[in-house]
């Protein structure tokens, strides 16, 4: 498959007239699943395999993939299914739940920041500092509870925190990473069937939370705030992916072809060897040989 | 004294018209030192200690003070000064030496966004990220140690560096931290006898290493990057103060009466007890006496 063919309909460079009524949570253009998708993703799979030997050898770039959506989406599932067969000694993945009185002592990017790969990794967010233009955005006593000083909370706190978060996404990828967002846009309808088969299923009780249920009330206005988010913060050095997530066999190869076409674009190296260096190694062979 | 009308002629909120000339490192304006100077430096440091218990107390604005200047200038005696009255447990001092690995493998600001204060607490920066527009601009050989990728080190990197600082200082800003940063202004003069001070008393000898002599010889680029940093990363919002360190006594008075000036600005209070505290406090002495 070409990746970036088969993930461009999806990705957002420019949210200026981006309208999340564009992008069908069922699209799946004509994927049939079943053995085909199995083979599809191995491949993806030695492929990432492959290019995240180079990008840890060379490195120089390190690679950060975000992902946010609604409950029962798939963002544990998609990262599971996509990344499961990179090393783990290059690619971390950082789960950000409710700060803790540490991290509410600080900026909001800060846990994040902490939390960046390093050159030569992949670096997973599961969720990020998005979170603020979203569940702190539709329920206001969570930003009543971050200790901001008071003449800072004023009427153009969402457009400062757009343009706070674009100027840090453009800062990072000016010093070496490259950034992928994921909106896991999934339809009401189908996470109720998937609250439905965890409240159904002892194994995925664990999963469950009243709060999930509740937070369904606020669909329309989490789904402003999504819009909203990706109209301020989708750039060309930090695009968003808006990834059809009814169908999470189909979520997970697009999520996989977008991961593919970055590091394709990459085209990281093995470090050139030096003339000394071959010479070292000539003698070394000997030396144990 | 009024520690604005003290430190308002040393500080740059606007860099566009800002020429490192106009400054002179031996400035003390009628200053007299001795008695009159502990006193007062005294009678700041009280002050001081005021401010920061209710900082601490009120738990919302952190104070990030950034120091940088040539060897010599004074940055750990004016810290040392300046700061030794207040509480140590809302304070902390970290120092930016040369970066290590794991320091280089990130963004150049990744150390210090790590390190900055927590709500209600002072932080001070001996040296910064701004070490990258000075040592690193004079040196393009620690630029080329910083492992970025070929792509990203255009002949734009200092102006992109500047745009960065700024977004990020900015977004500091809103987000409860208020900064302020110091440029001490020492004469090549000047360094030239406190070099030989250490060169000539063995208690000073650790403080002497080959190199600080040999960053003379580009005492020229050191100014032009200084000028050029303070030109494009002034802001109401982050200031800097050019503040004369031909006279150590002075250049102390001048930064405490800087951080002066922002406590009081900022105004920090004891936060309100409730009602229903107050009761409970009732009822514990009750209950203790």
């Amino acid at each position: 498959m070409n990746p970036r063919k088969f993930s461009q309909p999806y990705r957002v460079t420019n949210g200026k007239k981006f309208r999340l009524a564009d992008f069908d949570p069922a699209d799946i253009d004509g994927f049939k699943p079943g053995k085909n998708f199995a083979a599809r993703l191995a491949a993806a799979a030695h492929e990432l395999r492959k290019w995240q030997d180079k990008l840890y050898a060379q490195n120089r770039w390190a690679l950060l993939l975000i992902f946010q959506a609604m409950d029962a989406a798939g963002k544990d599932g998609t990262i599971k299914h996509v990344m499961s067969g990179v090393n783990p000694q290059g690619c971390q993945v950082v789960s950000f739940k409710s700060p803790s009185a540490e991290e509410l002592n600080h900026d909001f990017m800060w846990r994040c920041m902490k939390n960046l790969p390093e050159r030569g990794r992949i670096g997973i967010f599961n969720r990020s500092y998005y979170e603020e233009t979203l569940i702190v955005r539709v329920h206001p006593a969570i930003l009543a509870g971050e200790r901001l000083p008071a003449p800072l909370v004023t009427k153009n706190i969402w457009r400062e925190r757009f343009e706070d978060i674009a100027a840090c996404e453009r800062y990072w990828s000016r010093n070496g990473v490259k950034i992928l967002k994921f909106f896991l846009n999934l339809s009401p309808k189908e996470q109720k069937k998937r609250f439905l088969e965890r409240l159904n299923n002892p194994k995925k009780h664990w999963k469950f939370s009243a709060s999930d249920l509740s937070e369904r009330q606020y669909w329309r206005q989490y789904m402003t705030a999504y819009e909203d988010m990706i109209r301020h913060t989708a750039s060309k050095s930090a695009p968003w992916y808006v990834v059809p997530a009814d169908d999470k066999q189909y979520a997970h190869l697009v999520v996989g072809a977008a991961v593919l076409d970055a590091l394709q674009e990459l085209n990281p190296a093995y470090p050139d060897v030096s003339k000394e260096q071959l010479q070292r190694i000539e003698m070394a062979k000997k030396e144990l040989g």
